[in-house]
């Protein structure tokens, strides 16, 4: 669904960023970053045996330097410079190849890769601590972060795609699971809801159940069977085309129980709090207030450690709805509102999610419109 | 599956190795290294937000220094000792947690990280750049590696189980594919058959079709659908309580072509002269050579770059069946044997790939054994 265009257009974006802050390469290893400049998509990255390097120059197209396995799928990407090695090789895993290639494109100008939050460095450190014997290399002053952060019209397309799959399987739930399906069997259920909708693959999910909420939120399933009155949460990240949906669904089993219900249409009014700041020039912590003003009356935060946050390639990237990001919100950016309350009289929580985009004169909703009331399963 | 024993055992393997090679702590941030240790098992490490920081002291239990949302899931793993941060927190996410704690461990001990092949350091590397400031922190020498490498009996049965969901997915193929079927809907259709089979979830899974062979191993599927006479190859990893299976099968839309079933025979006998090898004692180059000699008649290697490797909590782990790895196999080693070869008179290629153990006198098959000729899918 991406064109050549789509691609240039991305890498012109870094390359004017780039310029801004006098850097003359840019070195990146991992899979969002590198899918964002060339569209390279595949699984294989869930092997970590092999490093991955793009380096891309203050103008023209990115080289790629790769291991040979992944030369004919980078072929139809819109890199023409792909150099290779045998890989794995332990005398020399592409690192003197890739100083070569950044003393090449940098000269002597100023070179930099991903330091901040969101990024890893995905290659061993050792290799890593090798290489900067020989070449200068610092931060990316967050350039690839800045750029990715305000999404291209077909990258918000293809979040909106992925939300709607995720939002058909969140909506038949209730044909899979009522009071006595173990939680584990929800989970798998669900996961092949999401397939059976559309998507391609499906990289998270979490969740959680309990009887006035839920004690975490990013635990495994126990087999443990869903009782009447319970609530029952799931939280997925569904891939179509490379892109992320992010969002999760609370249900009740039978009927919730009051302090469940106030808990629910809580985070319903948080979530409409934040969306009535979600436009243009506000900041993500101006988000983050509104929301945290009615989930905790203001104290400031939770152990979630923050209210939403960015969307795209990640599941997770970009700005965090917390009281210390200052990020001005544009139009284009996609995110999560993401608000959690404690349910009254108990030691549990309940959390909601929904994704956004923010147009130029306020946001759109891209995951379904959550119901007023939580769902209910059967007993 | 695994109680608090096993974990145990595997701290105290560590801290034998640590010992061996002068380390007085360890710090630990990629999941497969911290649920080692732990089972701390959770997909929220699909999002790159939070570094997790794990230390191992000499001698006694490991210290989590964590986002504080990962604090209940973690309490009920091994650890007594967990010191959280509320995160994302721009100005210090846990850095300085971390640094005291490091400090506090290993005095003026030695400390080591993970910086070989198959390692990434999960952490923004800014932050790391502050850390190394405080705390000298030089390489785990392996240690990890090393201990990961040898399974003890209840990691071996983890990943029998998840090689035996996989191979009754494999078997039930022909029920989903069949000529006109596009290869998207065989992926789908594929993973939905390893989470009915069982699965937890599935990580992985490429593969490839074309007349004599396939293009590469690495793509994710295409629309296009699949033809008589086509070969068509699926690998998959899927995750059973935490562990992997990888292995893959290939199958023949109709009769396959005199070439590819001679690739297939060849692929078998490669498979065979693998195995006759593995058991204690033998090297992974011996392994490599063995097959070498049949895939490519010694010609040292090919794109892929190795010919099988570790497996375990990660797709890839530990050795590779290379030219230069010189690993000597021992019993408790799980493995996989990987052949490739070229489709004679085209410039396609089929792989086979299967699981194994090292056993104390040989090897035992953990995927289930492969069909003689190519399973058929309808035409």
């Amino acid at each position: 669904m991406f064109d050549t265009n789509e691609f240039l257009t991305r890498i012109k974006g870094v390359q004017t960023r780039m310029a801004a802050q006098g850097l003359s390469a840019l070195l990146l290893t991992q899979e969002a970053d590198i899918r964002y400049l060339t569209g390279y998509l595949t699984r294989f990255w869930e092997s970590p045996t092999r490093p991955w390097f793009l380096v891309l120059p203050a103008s023209g197209l990115p080289i790629a330097v790769i291991p040979s396995i992944g030369a004919e799928l980078m072929s139809r990407s819109v890199v023409e410079d792909i150099r290779t090695w045998s890989a794995p090789d332990y005398s020399d895993d592409g690192i003197s190849l890739l100083r070569d290639t950044l003393r090449e494109v940098a000269g002597k100008g100023r070179i930099g890769t991903p330091h901040g939050i969101e990024s890893h460095l995905r290659m061993p450190l050792g290799d890593w601590i090798r290489l900067i014997k020989d070449v200068e290399i610092g931060s990316d002053m967050q350039v690839m972060r800045a750029a990715r952060m305000v999404k291209t019209p077909l990258e918000v397309e293809a979040i909106r795609e992925a939300c709607q799959i995720a939002g058909r399987a969140f909506a038949r739930v209730p044909e899979k699971a009522r009071a006595g399906t173990p939680l584990s069997s929800v989970f798998r259920s669900f996961q092949m809801l999401c397939l059976e909708e559309g998507a391609d693959w499906v990289p998270y999910l979490s969740g959680g159940k309990g009887s006035d909420g839920y004690d975490d939120v990013i635990s495994p399933a126990s087999d443990d069977p869903l009782q009447a009155g319970e609530i029952v949460m799931l939280d997925t990240g569904v891939i179509r085309n490379g892109y992320f949906s992010d969002f999760d669904r609370n249900y009740s089993v039978g009927a919730p129980s009051d302090a469940a219900a106030r808990a629910y249409d809580k985070l319903m009014e948080a979530t409409r709090a934040g969306e009535a700041l979600l436009k243009p020039g506000s900041t993500a912590a101006d988000i983050f207030h509104a929301m945290d003003t009615v989930c905790t009356g203001g104290a400031g935060g939770q152990s979630a450690g923050r209210l939403g946050h960015g969307l795209g390639l990640q599941l997770t990237e970009g700005l965090s709805f917390i009281a210390d990001d200052h990020t001005v919100l544009e139009a284009g950016m996609v995110i999560t509102l993401e608000p959690g309350v404690s349910v009254s009289g108990g030691t549990g929580l309940m959390v909601h999610e929904d994704d956004y985009v923010i147009t130029d004169t306020g946001c759109e909703r891209l995951s379904p419109a959550p119901a007023d009331q939580m769902l209910r399963l059967d007993t």
